[in-house]
Formats: C-alpha cells, structure tokens, sequence
C-alpha cells in the first residue's frame, strides 16, 4: 500500500494493491475535467463505455458523458442508462433489465461500465460489471460519501434477494475509483451525515491516531468542512485500502473487521424496513450495540464506548434505535453471511485501533446488548 | 498438469493446475460408493451439502444424496433440489429461484453445492454457487459425455439471455470434478453421440497423437466401447487441464482455441431455436465450416477437412445442416463474446492439433464456409 498524495489541481491518489493487481483511487473536489485522460491512461484500449448512474446525480453523469465523447476526436462510444434511487433497485429484476440494457447497446468483453451514484448503485454495477460476459471492467465514481469511504473501494459487489441483503454478488474489482468531493454538494444532510458513522468505523478498527483527529475534529466533518473532509477520506480509503489487500476474498478473516457493528446494522436496517434507517445510520447505533457486547463481554474498557459515543455524537449520528427488537433482530442476524452454521460471531474492540473476531457469542448477551441501546 | 492414473476400483484423477489452486478430476466406471469419502478428503469442514440436479438422473443423484447422510454418522446435511432438462433452464428465472432456495435451506458460506446432471445443470448450478454469497464451493458431477469432457472442467458457469447465450456468468472453479461413466448408461444415443464432438476436437486443436488414435478408434467410440470411452475421457480432460491452466480466464487468448467449431456452432443453435440442434451436434458442423474457412483463406490443406469429415462420420455426427442460413447467422457470430468490437474473429487450424486465433475474417469467406455445408 502506497498513499500517493499530488498537490494542486490534480486528484490525490491512493494505490490500492491486491494480489498481483492494485489500481488507484482518485480522490479531488472538482477535477471533473481530468476524467477522461485518467480513464484512457488506466483502461487499455478504452473505445465504449456504458455508464449506469443514479437518477439523482444526472448531471454529474451527464458532465461525465459529454467529456467522454470529446475525448480523443469521439473514439469512445458513450452509452448511458439511469436506475432508481433506493435499495429496492438492488434487486434480481433492475440486475436482469441492466444485463439486456447492456446487450442491447453491444456491450462486449472490451467494453467499460461506470458506476455513478452511491453505494446501491456501484453495488449493483459491479455486479453487472462482474458477471456480464462473465466479467468486464468497470470504473467507481461514489457520489455519496458512504460510498466514497467504504462501499467503493475493495470489490464487493451484489444485489438482495428477498429476505437476504447482498445475499448474491461477486468480488469483482474496478479498474479505478474516482471520488470528486464536490459530487456532495447537493446531497442532503442526513445522507452525508450517515456516511460519517464508516469513517469513525476505520479509526475505532484499525487506527488510534485517526481516532484520536475524529474526537478533535468530529464537528467540523458534520459541518462539511473540505479540508476535514479530504483528510477523512483519504484516511478512511487507506484504512479500507490496508485491510481488503491482506484479505481480498474475506477468507483470513482479516477482511471481517471491517463489519464491525454490521452484524447489529444489517439486522436493525431489515426489521425497520429497508431505508427507514439510513445504513450509516444502522452502522453507528450498531456500533454501540457492538461496544455494550464487547464490555458485557469483559474485552474491552467501558471508556471505549464513551469515547466512540461522543464521536458519533459529535458527528450528529443516531446512537439508539427506539424500535429495536431482539425477538426480530436474532434470527435475522443467524443468517448472516458472518455466521458459521449457527454459532454467532462478533467484529468487537478490545481497544481503540484494534477489533477481533469473536465466536461463539451467548445470544442472551447480544439481546442485553440491543436492549440497551433502544 | 500432471496425470496420475490409479489401477482397481479407485477413479482414474488428473490434476488440474491452476494459478495458486489445482482441482482434481476423478474419472470411474461405478465408484459412486467412494464419492463421500472423496468429497470428506478434498472439502475441509463438510458439514453441509445441496444437491442440485437435472430431473432426467434424479436416481444417482439420491444415490450420491443418500450416501453423504450416511457417511461420518450423519454429519453431513443434505438439501436436493431438481431442476427441468433442457436449454431453457439456464434463464434468470431460474437462477433466481435457486439462489431463494439456497437461502431457504440456509445456505452459507461454508456450504457446499454439487451439481449432478449434463451442461445445463453444471452452467446454471455453478454460476448459483459462483454468486451466492459472492461465491461458495461447488463439485461437478457431469452424466452426459459433453459435460465430461467440456463444461465441468474449466469452470465456465452461467445462464443466457433472450438473445445472448451464456452472456451472464462468472469464471468459478469447482472443487473436484467427478466423472462416472455408469452415469451413461440411460443416456439416449444422440445425446451420448453429440458428447464426441467435443472429443473429436481436442485432437484437432491440441493433441495430434490423440485425433490419429480417433481415425482408428472413432467407430469404438461410437459403440459405447467402455476402453475406448475411458481412455477417450482422460486425453479429453488432459487437453482442456492443459488450456485452461495457461490461460484460466481467457485473457491471453490461449483458451479460445476451446472454441474452434463454437462461434458456427452458436449460431446454428440460435437460428435453429435451441435445442432442435444438439451442442455437439452443432460444434461437429461449426468444425466442418471452420475448417473450410481455413482452407479458403489459404491456412491449413483441404486433407485436413478430409480427414476431419471421416473422423466425425465415423462418430455418427452431423456434417451438414439443411437450413443453415447466412443472413440469419452472421448478425449473431457478430454479436459473439470473441468478437471484439465488430472484427470477426475464428479458431482456424494451421494443421492436425495446431489452431491459431485468426481475426479480420471477410464476412463473405465466412458466408462461403456456411454455404459449402449445408
């Protein structure tokens, strides 16, 4: 892992490297302008995208169309498909219309996909991307800053199945990520907040110091301060960087950390119903559950969970969840791709900067843990 | 690659080697009794197992099913579930009601899937396990000759779409690939017959020792002879192990000789309507124009068609076909995944055992090669 920082107007570049493969992401507010010569220079033979992008960033997509076209004297056909705003369009049914949308405008093994949007909508490229002409290239633009920090960088991709969340997909790499800060100007408040709660994630898994900057500086990433913000991305995509090359496929077990509060998450965000709780939203109030589980369980000091509470909190993130049911949330949480025929498993902190995996985890304890964050 | 044959009841094994990963291929005449025993050694931490198969061998799949519950004292719990012969089940449709099912039956990450039953089958079931959540480990039992010998070994899975054949997919490599010959035995004639085509082209594409074997021992083949089919089988698998480990994902552009007769083949199947025209059946004709589209550009002598036809008349297949119909078939070859951006591309051989990808072909050539059969 090499973090690459250019000043000026060119973006910063971190190199993600992977098992005989790395690419960079790009990281800039506003270098919308240098798009396509970074997409020639990084995909060979670069001549038809398709670009698949959330109805609610048209424009951005559009500016990404248009500069595409006028690149190299129109050599690069530029195809361009819109999905609904939303979890549901993470579905078998939008999956199947992109796959004949894509063989209708002759995509073929050379041919690029481009994901525009936030985490639904690269989640659901990528598994296009992954699985059409069983596999071909395809390029991250996150415009949502979850998206940006976690759901973008590191290859997962994947749809839900009725009853399962990401419960299909593939690990399938882009070839680049670009991240454009100022994509963010006209996201609303609670979905730019909610994105906060993966960026406290990576200081409280795996870096103490990147902690220790979000207790000082919490308040201005909520007040959508650019110099916090660059610096919080930067760090978080590092982090996430760092822990998906140790364990591309989530086989070690080392890539795990990375679903602390998750568990708790996944099962809050299916019983209120998918969006009624934002996923950072369910990740930050998780968080807590996952703290309370880790103290109950002697691992930890309870300072850990007052400190991350003050984080989230400085970060205007919800940190309980009125409605919060054990009864629903249990069974929902045994299906979990983290469980392992039916023995219950943790991410917990045993401090600040370190996580680990925890088995055989007493549901009473996990109930007590849910119970005391409602 | 190394091929280690085993004397007695024990199947016959070829390693198939893949970057950082290699796969055995059991090849026997009824050692159904040591499949648990097989599956227990190569699968770590067996403990859960589904079963899907095609209806046509319900009975050996519940052979397999039940001896697994009986192995290790029940340790091992088995799911089956079946699926309709023919073409039309490698759909979306259903894709999707097997990914349900697995969720149903809780599925996970350490659950193993087998697919019992012919190309259809092992396509569609491994592109479920390729998939399910983002992929889990699968065995290929093929029962059809053209499964033993091509789809099982090499880990090509997926479904089509209306109008792109195995369009969507994953490269997924099973775990073991396992091959009982007395599976065969209620296989209709011209399916088993279609089955040789793909035997036929290993000789012609890669092994000139084997193809002069088959000028003497084509009509043996054609009667079942078991001798003769075992050790058609192992050169068969041996020549693909081969291919597919130097060029795994098709990139180097090694494992498209896999294709030679196939981009014809396609689009005999397509206008035909699947299924009126056997694969196999289709690959023999697509061979028999593809080799006379080499002749044409001047590339390999006409002895090769000579004794190409002999071979595959001996093997009681197909050399011509009545409605082949240019106009119908060249927008589709166009549309063929080789085809890179609208530049026709063919395996043509160069001689006995010696193919070469050969692109820019005129379309009028190809026109030529389809007429000449038909």
């Amino acid at each position: 892992m090499s973090v690459d920082v250019h000043k000026g107007p060119s973006p910063d570049t971190i190199q993600v490297e992977l098992d005989r493969r790395s690419y960079p992401i790009c990281i800039s507010e506003g270098a919308t302008g240098q798009f396509a010569a970074m997409a020639t220079d990084v995909l060979e033979d670069l001549s038809h995208t398709l670009i698949i992008y959330d109805e609610a960033v048209q424009p951005y997509a559009s500016e990404l169309g248009q500069q595409l076209r006028g690149f190299n004297e129109g050599a690069i056909r530029v195809d361009s498909c819109p999905v609904a705003s939303g979890e549901p369009s993470k579905s078998i049914a939008e999956y199947q219309r992109l796959l004949a949308w894509m063989l209708e405008h002759r995509a073929d093994r050379r041919s690029v996909v481009i994901a525009v949007g936030g985490g639904v909508v690269g989640d659901l490229t990528g598994f296009v991307a992954a699985s059409f002409a069983r596999g071909i290239r395809f390029v991250q633009v996150p415009t949502t800053l979850l998206a940006m920090v976690d759901s973008s960088v590191g290859g997962k991709t994947g749809i839900n199945l009725p009853g399962g969340k990401n419960m299909v997909g593939a690990f399938w790499q882009p070839s680049f990520v670009w991240i454009d800060t100022a994509t963010m100007t006209t996201l609303p408040d609670r979905s730019y907040l909610s994105g906060l709660a993966e960026v406290v994630k990576y200081g409280v898994i795996d870096d103490a110091a990147f902690f220790a900057w979000l207790s000082d500086n919490a308040q201005r990433l909520a007040q959508r301060d650019a110099a916090a913000l660059a610096h919080a991305i930067r760090e978080s995509c590092s982090s996430k960087a760092r822990v998906v090359r140790d364990d591309e496929r989530e086989t070690s077990g080392r890539r795990a950390i990375l679903n602390y509060g998750h568990t708790f998450a996944h099962a809050i965000e299916a019983t209120a119903g998918y969006g009624t709780v934002l996923h950072g939203e369910a990740v930050s109030i998780g968080m807590q559950m996952a703290a309370t589980l880790a103290i109950d369980l002697g691992l930890c000091d309870p300072e850990l969970l007052t400190a991350q509470t003050q984080v989230l909190e400085n970060c205007k993130l919800p940190i309980t969840f009125a409605d919060a049911d054990p009864d629903a949330m249990l069974p929902i949480m045994m299906r979990d791709k983290k469980v392992s025929h039916g023995n219950l498993r943790f991410i917990l902190p045993s401090s600040i900067g370190n996580v680990d995996l925890v088995g055989n985890v007493p549901s009473g304890l996990v109930r007590q843990a849910i119970e005391a964050h409602r």
